[in-house]
């Protein structure tokens, strides 16, 4: 059933390491089942591993999944098991997907979970309107059905602090033109995500924990560097959060360049800066259990 | 000092209305007088009018204010001039380029103003770290540096209820499809836009007022429509603000689409939606004092 | 069936200027009568004026014209109604908009079409492949059904030139750095919105037509200033295309900031730019036949 | 220096994996020796990999090149060392930080380059005008000073093809709802990566035969699938460029649905369609040398 070949001959290739899937899947969910609803609002990417040679090398699909089934799947499934963590959702979801594929060995599923606050509305948090927060929840699961890895993470969580931090003692070399500095501003979105040490956690718990662990660190200390930073929220993580293994933090340094003002004789003791969108530092890292 | 004309003859043309300015200024100011902190986050877009012929037709640049001295201005005035709100600054900023551009015979400028909680930290709101959130306060000023117009907003305020809103009762003709319904969930992204009845006001009080309105005032009503929803909005907010003359919103209808279980035998009562990214309903209107 | 307000009494308010309608639709349309395959790839957005006050008031929805049958109607029309220009194609929409919906008086339908250029596959322009380029084709079309007002525009045209550009001459005052120049690189994305002599116009051989006038006349003068260039793109265009009455230019000054390469000891002439994100430059005017 | 930490004790963790470096910084670089100028446009991103376990765990930046070092080094080096394609420059760099940064062990550089096409003016390319196009010629190079390892990669292209490609045959089960089709559209932006088989090449020009031989053989068969599709592009790809080791390619599916006009009475035989933005396919693989 193939055309001919645009010119004969071809080298001999193989096919790869390959995977197929359905990529932002928009589910959101309502239980309603008390006054008080709850929420989840999740972009699903669901991506399958098996045996696809003959649909690549000779255009036939027997056997494959659609990516079209597979989004029905997802919101077909949510409706009983998606009850508490995405985490949870995802081993469920991939189990399904191993067992109901013909030629599935393997499948992957990835989350972005959007969060929402309750509405503060005249002075109490409300039943069933809600606010979206700038944080995710981030999550990839993957496995062949029986047993799972699990990453989960936070991002898009933009924190600054106007002081205690600097940036002084680096390297200087011939093209260095920043001066040390002993108070700056630091400035960063986190992305985090972490490991886990067992099969099973309560994973949204866990996410809480984390979040609030960098809020309670990130302000209190004198920061030397993003790194330095980095090293104490990790830390500060792993004793918290018995459940974690390791954590990884890749923070974008949203520069706050001090505006030379000097320059029209006005004096700018740390009051106006140039935030700059480009270019930005990225630390990243692993902090482990040692 | 021209080249050539491309090709002779020209038709006879001439400059009808235009400005120049510079946008996407991000100055970051820190009050940090007090070991509590405060901060301002603002994107500035600055342009002016005035008698720009020569500039144009003979491309003749006596007069012309650089748009880099523009961007330097904003900083360098911002350094004394803003002190409260950022409309307040824009009438400063306008009455400066009106002043010294030779040229200037008005100006207009634009601000996003990005809103920062104080970071809770460990129990409390701490003095100097903050943690960006998703709504902005919008500022549009104008004027010829002895008078100004007004234009204060919000935007990118995602809010959302999962009951109590239906549609229902609508024309029907050949090409429509969707039923009525009486329980759907209403999620919309607010843009609103308001006018003062008075030359000055206490602009940042004035927009936390707003905010907290529609918070009040979106879940506390069966919505019939997002109309339904805009004019009782408007309602509350001229009710509760008297500087405010007239609101203008501009509501994306995020909708939220029950998905089609029962094909799989399954019952979905209100429980799994697609939350579509487009095709989105757009309701806009002003209302005004009767 | 209303529910009860939320605070009495409220102050006697009405309903200002307002509109409704669909936006993001995606309609796309393949001509496949011939071999050689057409296509239009539009994004829609619709929007109606009528008499409303009773869905704002009251929650009333009789007669109103629900957005998804908007969405449905446009995807309908266009099977027979778009055959050329999207500017046709909206006053047919239009009119089918106001003689159907029983309170409609009036629509504004506005297109982005993305262009996309006949794939070049084995030296030849392919039948049926194509691959999508850059620059949009815009149009906003209004009307009460009878009488309609089309503008057109190109949207994202990325151009640059990498010499033949100064700015110099300009006024300096206490807050000016920035030093003269006679050899600068000037880039831009062009946005621009023309309007009509004449009621109909071959609306696609325009748009064509100030395509070519603007790469023709960009990099064919020493360009004093985006204001001076801005003139003379009017000028030819108004020239060239008898069809349209007045254009309109937007132009984002993308600054390509010669890089201070002399701090390390090494000569940059004119070789070494960093390309500034922001802030930008921003040139608008309108070009008029006198 | 360090600050107490905020609850004793901590567990005990250790630095894992980790690098830090600039990322968005824009070069542009013209080169101007000859009358016809050529331009390069590319983003870099730099981070570096060592021993920085001091900065991290005591605060102690003694060694660490600052990420704003880097980016001048981009900047200066790109003045001699910028000469053909952003792979070789990335060695160049890579070779320079490596030597120069005392604790710098290994470097990893990533390019998205833009790309150009002469501006045709007047019938002729232009010398020194250009307009940007839609596709990025991307690049990551890393290595440890002496080896390098290079990635090179197209993205953003925007291709489809309006008949000769279908979907049928696929596995059906209780969530399947997708007809078998044997005409539908095939889009895609095309994001590909591929190694090499020798230390050295002339990346551009590879870059030019893999731009081509996508666009000769995307429309020269009957695609049964983009798994299909994708493994015949790679048997090409490998078989013309023999510089190349192994190809990747990563397609979104950019569904373009059948809009239900028989619902309104109207036949739709393959005209009229909504390009869905979301959710989409995503497949995924590798074609290697067998």
């Amino acid at each position: 059933p193939l055309s001919p070949a645009p010119e004969a001959p071809m080298v001999k290739v193989r096919l790869g390491e390959n995977n197929y899937g359905k990529a932002d899947v928009r589910l959101f969910k309502v239980f309603r089942d008390q006054p008080r609803h709850e929420i989840k609002d999740v972009q699903v990417r669901v991506a399958v591993q098996g045996d696809f040679g003959a649909a690549h090398t000779q255009g036939d699909n027997e056997g494959l999944v659609a990516t079209d089934t597979m989004r029905n799947t997802v919101y077909a499934l949510a409706r009983d098991g998606l009850t508490s963590s995405v985490e949870a959702f995802g081993k469920h979801l991939i189990a399904h997907l191993v067992s109901t594929g013909p030629r599935v060995t393997g499948a992957r599923v990835s989350f972005v979970e959007h969060t929402w606050d309750r509405m503060l509305s005249r002075g109490e948090r409300h039943d069933h309107a809600f606010v979206r927060q700038m944080p995710k929840h981030t999550a990839t699961v993957s496995g062949d059905g029986q047993t799972f890895t699990v990453e989960s993470g936070l991002d898009e969580l933009y924190i600054l602090k106007t002081t205690q931090s600097g940036w002084a003692g680096f390297h200087r070399d011939q093209f260095t033109t920043l001066p040390d500095t002993t108070d700056r501003i630091l400035a960063t979105t986190v992305t985090a995500r972490w490991t886990y040490r067992t099969p099973d956690a309560d994973y949204d718990a866990v996410w809480a924990e984390v979040y609030q662990t960098l809020l309670d660190v990130f302000p209190d200390h004198y920061s030397h560097s993003m790194q330095h930073t980095l090293y104490r929220l990790g830390e500060a993580v792993l004793t918290r959060c018995d459940a974690i293994d390791r954590i990884f933090f890749s923070f974008p340094n949203r520069h706050h360049i001090h505006y030379p003002l000097e320059r029209y004789g006005l004096e700018n003791p740390g009051v106006i800066f140039h935030a700059d969108a480009e270019p930005y530092g990225v630390i990243e890292g692993w902090v482990e259990r040692a």
